[in-house]
């Protein structure tokens, strides 16, 4: 590559689907960072990294693992970062840029910026990119190609150290979009977070059914609820936390979620065909404006 | 092909996805029905009918259409069926065989069995099989190819007419099950008319919020609420009818869901991370058991 690297030392804390892909892409294309310190404390996670060969240096400790690093991205599940912080804050070098790949921003600028050191510049990030696999194995270099990230910078934050999250992000190939970490709090409660929250919950709740009924629903599981399913096989850690995270977000849209469900649910029970009618062609709408917009 | 047709004379009453695609089945095995009948009064459905040479002849009064055929296959909208019976029961020929293809089946019983000519045999059935899409051009041969029909035959139904029934969906590649009808209607309750409920739901809570917070949903539209808008894309008149007539077991499984949605966001609320991490276990579970059912 033409280009110099982003980073000349690039610290990924959590090696599982994001930043684990996000190191297959490093390495493949050698223009984000000189040297790639990777950082697992999970069973066995070290070991598969170096397997793997994921990195040129592979740590357990993320207060040893940040040292000297110029740029420094956490990629653990949202509820570990008022822990991680602690550990490395005092390793933190002058100058370097704290990113992360956290679900939730209001709760990363709640833990993060109570330890910042004096001169590192924090710039929080969310990739809107995934699949239902975990893991240093799930991860692939092209997982952000043509996919958006979504970076909610603090006031105040030096341009220079934005740049830097910003060309590692456009070297990914994703779409980098700004947002106040209240708005990226709203819109990913209602397009992520309560879809997963539904899906989560309509498989308990097919679970709990009797006996016989539930083995003719997986028999006749149609297309609705297997997609419901899809969604429902996320990764555990990641997902309690993003709940515990975005708590104010997430509740304010299941609230509202519910009421529109009950009205419907009302509807069907006094035979309103208008009110039932008017709801689906509202959700046909929506699905059209998705595919003129290219999201479907 | 070396097997008689099932049918010496079969009418399809309704055109759209789901008889289009027995029509086309019809024509291209020709071991179905020795003369086929289409039959729509929707504007313009019987003259594109024609147009596509769906079948041997094109009517657009039911009436007309049954006399002289030993089948007759509902494949409307569920709400129609009380009107439509009434309109062919006096023209149905002695030993004719009426069965259906609607999503629930309590209220066929409840809409057909009242007016049934002594002598006809009915047989209601429901191919769990369908699209987004609807009307006489979005019907295809191999649609129900693989996968589930659900029959419902009353007691003492003649061997001979379910015979013909199953022959019916054994040549269009189904497989074939049987129910009663309340256990149908309850487990199409959570597998499809549920989730579908749902979907719309969602799509609705999101076109009611602020119109910035709405653009910003449609641009991260991320793969939880977008699967949800390919769902909520479904035909208006079929799914307000579906839901109006499986109103009983509808409104007891949203009941459940809903109960089980508000424990959940409890939990969210007072952080009982147990409980969260529970409930998304249970969704992997049911994810797993439908990939080992070949299901997903």
């Amino acid at each position: 590559m033409a280009e110099p690297p982003v980073f000349r030392r690039l610290c990924i804390i959590g090696l599982g689907l994001i930043g684990s892909s996000i190191a297959r892409l490093a390495r493949e294309r050698g223009d984000i960072a000189e040297t790639l310190v990777a950082c697992d404390s999970g069973p066995g996670v070290a070991e598969r990294v170096s397997e793997l060969g994921l990195a040129d240096v592979v740590e357990t400790d993320a207060g040893r693992a940040v040292r000297d690093c110029d740029g420094v991205i956490l990629c653990t599940p949202v509820g570990t970062f008022a822990g991680l912080m602690a550990a490395i804050a005092p390793h933190l070098a002058p100058g370097a840029v704290l990113t992360d790949t956290g679900s939730t921003k209001g709760s990363v600028l709640r833990d993060l910026l109570p330890l910042l050191p004096p001169g590192v510049h924090l710039v929080p990030g969310h990739p809107m990119a995934g699949t239902e696999h975990s893991g240093p194995d799930a991860g692939f270099a092209t997982l952000f190609q043509g996919r958006y990230v979504i970076l909610t910078p603090l006031e105040g934050t030096e341009p220079a150290a934005r740049a830097k999250v910003e060309a590692l992000w456009r070297r990914a190939g994703a779409m980098i979009e700004t947002m106040d970490p209240a708005t990226h709090d709203k819109v990913v409660a209602i397009v992520s977070h309560l879809p997963h929250l539904i899906a989560f919950t309509i498989c308990s709740t097919a679970d709990d059914l009797a006996q016989e009924t539930r083995e003719q629903v997986l028999k006749f599981a149609a297309s609705g609820f297997r997609d419901f399913t899809r969604i429902a096989s996320s990764d555990v850690d990641m997902w309690r936390d993003v709940f515990l995270n975005n708590r104010e977000a997430l509740l304010e849209m299941l609230a509202r979620f519910s009421e529109d469900a009950h009205a419907l649910g009302r509807a069907v029970r006094w035979g309103e065909a208008g009110f039932i009618e008017d709801r689906i062609r509202r959700g046909r709408k929506i699905r059209r404006t998705l595919i003129e917009l290219k999201q479907a």
